[in-house]
């Protein structure tokens, strides 16, 4: 086994953990494009967005000048719950691929939303308690946000109202009940208690929701009652700056012994975990201090940056939600049932859909199967069973690791491993049981979607 | 909030791990009564137990005297994936109760077996593998147990056979994939795989399993099958041993900064949480240099400690494993539904047996549903969702708090949270729903399975 100077586990004290998120956006030459208001085609304007999201929040959406912000006392003392988290060295699975490549593992798993998604839940409820709101509204498909932010509400003593999609709402009753121990009310989606959902249930009496339409239900109801606003978990910019914490962390315990990546890899789905791992490595690299190849893994079946289009597009499928420019896939794509309930979203971040635009990053697609296979390694020899998200990075740093053993290189890969697969043993199952399917979307399925695109000036 | 001169994480470094385990027996001046053959009457000698459990788990087993017994370099290795796991202070927790006094937990639930059971699975793996065996075999009821010995099993490729009530197969289809994705075979029991099991489906075809039945059919598979040895999770003097890692990482990080706890908690099934967390500090009050308020805690519907005698017994309910003494409510005893598996046991380690008739420590019960309140008050203001199991001991960690409050007594209160409560939904479910029942068996119950103790010599 490899010489073991550097710890299985590095660890940060408290007094390491950062003081401030960071940017990335005030180091970019070419800002994110601007999210627009669907009906005039114009910026959207503090003011508009207001109604919506707390003012704090709003002012953090709209900074792309700011380095860095921040943190406040109470959210850091929060943060050290649950954090720093650790990053593993994966000696074990070096050792099982015979790869000279060093390995490592920013692990975000270990608290009970399964993910890193409480990095941002908490700074929103903050703000919204700061604010003097009584609660908040978001909606949630697979459960990790709604969960994140249930805890969240919980602590800060806010009001938390979480649209489930039905179908998860049924299929997945265990996420259900972590939320509503933390005290949230969990409404399956579509429900009878907006007019959005009422609409929709009197139109398709049978349906099993869709996370479109779990937004525009926790958005009316948001903008409907006094004292309330909506919080989302991923895409923003806002989302991005809070998980910044995890690079800002990686960064510094890698320092810490002298490290440098060659190599960085995030799965991405709506960019939050991504964005927020690679912040300060994409910081360096665009302020030319440093070189890093920087890689996002999709699924196969939801292939946004390597297979879609950037322009603008509705960030929902109910197209009531601002347009932002990004890579997508057509807010009409309807992706084929795939596991990674986080990695479904037709559209990627509008900060990364730039940085990969401008070729700051790659990206990379792979197929479910593989993606469970590499999931079952790594649980194996690493002792986590990783969520279906997650293990879409592990498949891609297994690879570049693969290729090291072949080509003699001793690089060194740092990968994100967003959560734990404890909420998904149904996928598992399937896997376990050789009935995992994997689905590619034709040409003609993509274009389809693309066509729909809406028309604004910028298209 | 509270002076944090104490960080929120006491982590220790890799090289501040135990390198020994303690072996508690050497400092007890009345040792453990021996383990006794139900046809003879006599102590089993090592030549009666090597046909069932690996050899040098056997000498541990029968080793009484010698104090440390080191912890091969294998296990540390694996050690190193999963621990030193954290000393958690618990600020929170201590600030909503408005408490002086100081609470701690050593938190074991950071691993996929989300318990304290991999300190041992892992040892007796490798054991086994030492032994040049081909396989283990175990039975698992709530699971925890299966899946830990499965990941142990899966890092040493020996091939794992679960036989998992088949209640628990059924209810609960996610730790059984848990144990199939690391290559565990995982058979319902009882089943046809086995004499016992053909015999008992029979007698009794539409019967759902017991754990003695499981117990009964995996010890046959061991003797059977050349190249297999039986494991058990508890109860027993060498999980006993293993697990004292959780009490000697806790006193290194206690005395790192200074801390000396006045009192010790710990919840009680067979006895191996407690056991392995108060070890050295029992070993010190056995040796007269310090002492401590030592608390077992146990469901009020199976109270081995406070209810039960102290008399010869069998370790099963199917009443073919050796005589063990022990506080024991009868091998017969049912336990009432209760959500916390671990605990539904109905004796308790021989070693933690003779300690609490010496006088060496207390045992105090609690209710479910008093329990499920502390579980979801520490979920929200500690951010971790617990094991009900362990949460037997937050009921008891807050109650001791209050009395603090009452006094104004600083004292300082360190118990063990053993593990996470993600597979146990369906019991906060029933807690959340107020479906939740409590039921403490009668005087009569308990004489009934008592008077049917089985004669042995030293009764």
């Amino acid at each position: 086994m490899a010489d073991k100077t550097i710890p299985y586990k590095i660890y940060l004290s408290e007094e390491d953990m950062p003081k401030a998120w960071y940017n990335l956006r005030a180091d970019m030459k070419n800002k994110p494009a601007p999210l627009l208001n669907p009906g005039t085609g114009k910026p959207l304007t503090a003011e508009e967005l207001s109604p919506i999201f707390c003012e704090e929040l709003v002012a953090q959406e709209l900074d792309d000048t700011t380095p860095f912000i921040e943190i406040p006392e109470e959210i850091r003392s929060f943060y050290k719950m649950f954090r720093p988290s650790p990053l593993v060295r994966a000696y074990c699975l070096e050792e099982k691929l015979g790869t000279p490549a060093k390995i490592y593992y920013k692990f975000e798993g270990n608290n009970t939303s399964g993910s890193h998604k409480l990095n941002s839940a908490i700074a929103q409820a903050y703000y919204a308690k700061k604010q003097g709101l009584k609660g908040v509204t978001t909606e949630t498909g697979a459960g990790q946000w709604g969960t994140a932010l249930s805890m969240a509400c919980s602590y800060f003593g806010l009001d938390c109202k979480v649209y489930m999609v039905k179908v998860s709402y049924e299929q997945k009753p265990f996420r259900r009940e972590v939320m509503r121990t933390y005290g949230a009310s969990v409404v399956p989606s579509p429900s009878e208690t907006t007019e959005i959902g009422r609409k929709i249930l009197a139109e398709f009496p049978g349906t099993t929701g869709s996370l479109g339409c779990a937004i525009s239900e926790a958005v009316e109801v948001a903008t409907k009652n006094p004292g309330y606003r909506y919080v989302l978990g991923s895409v923003l910019n806002q989302v991005l700056l809070h998980q910044s914490v995890i690079g800002l962390e990686t960064k510094t315990a890698l320092d810490k012994y002298g490290i440098k990546p060659d190599i960085i890899i995030g799965c991405a789905g709506g960019g939050s975990n991504l964005g927020g791992l690679i912040a300060p490595f994409m910081g360096e690299k665009l302020r030319g201090e440093a070189d890093y190849r920087i890689i996002a893994v999709e699924p196969a079946s939801c292939p946004s940056f390597t297979r879609g289009t950037f322009a603008y597009d509705f960030c929902d499928t109910g197209m009531i939600c601002p347009l932002a420019k990004m890579y997508t896939l057509g807010s009409s794509f309807i992706p084929s049932a795939n596991h990674a309930g986080g990695l479904r979203f037709h559209g990627m971040s509008s900060t990364l859909s730039q940085l990969y635009h401008d070729g700051y990053m790659e990206a990379t697609s792979v197929e479910q199967t593989s993606v469970f296979e590499a999931a079952e390694m790594f649980a194996r020899v690493e002792g986590i069973l990783p969520a279906p998200e997650s293990s879409h990075a592990i498949r891609a740093a297994i690879d570049e690791a693969l290729k090291c053993k072949e080509s003699g290189e001793e690089k060194t890969i740092v990968f994100g491993l967003t959560g734990t697969g404890y909420f998904d043993l149904v996928a598992y199952q399937k896997f376990n049981d050789g009935e995992m399917s994997d689905y590619i979307p034709t040409d003609e399925e993509i274009a389809a979607s693309v066509a729909k695109l809406p028309k604004v000036p910028e298209n």
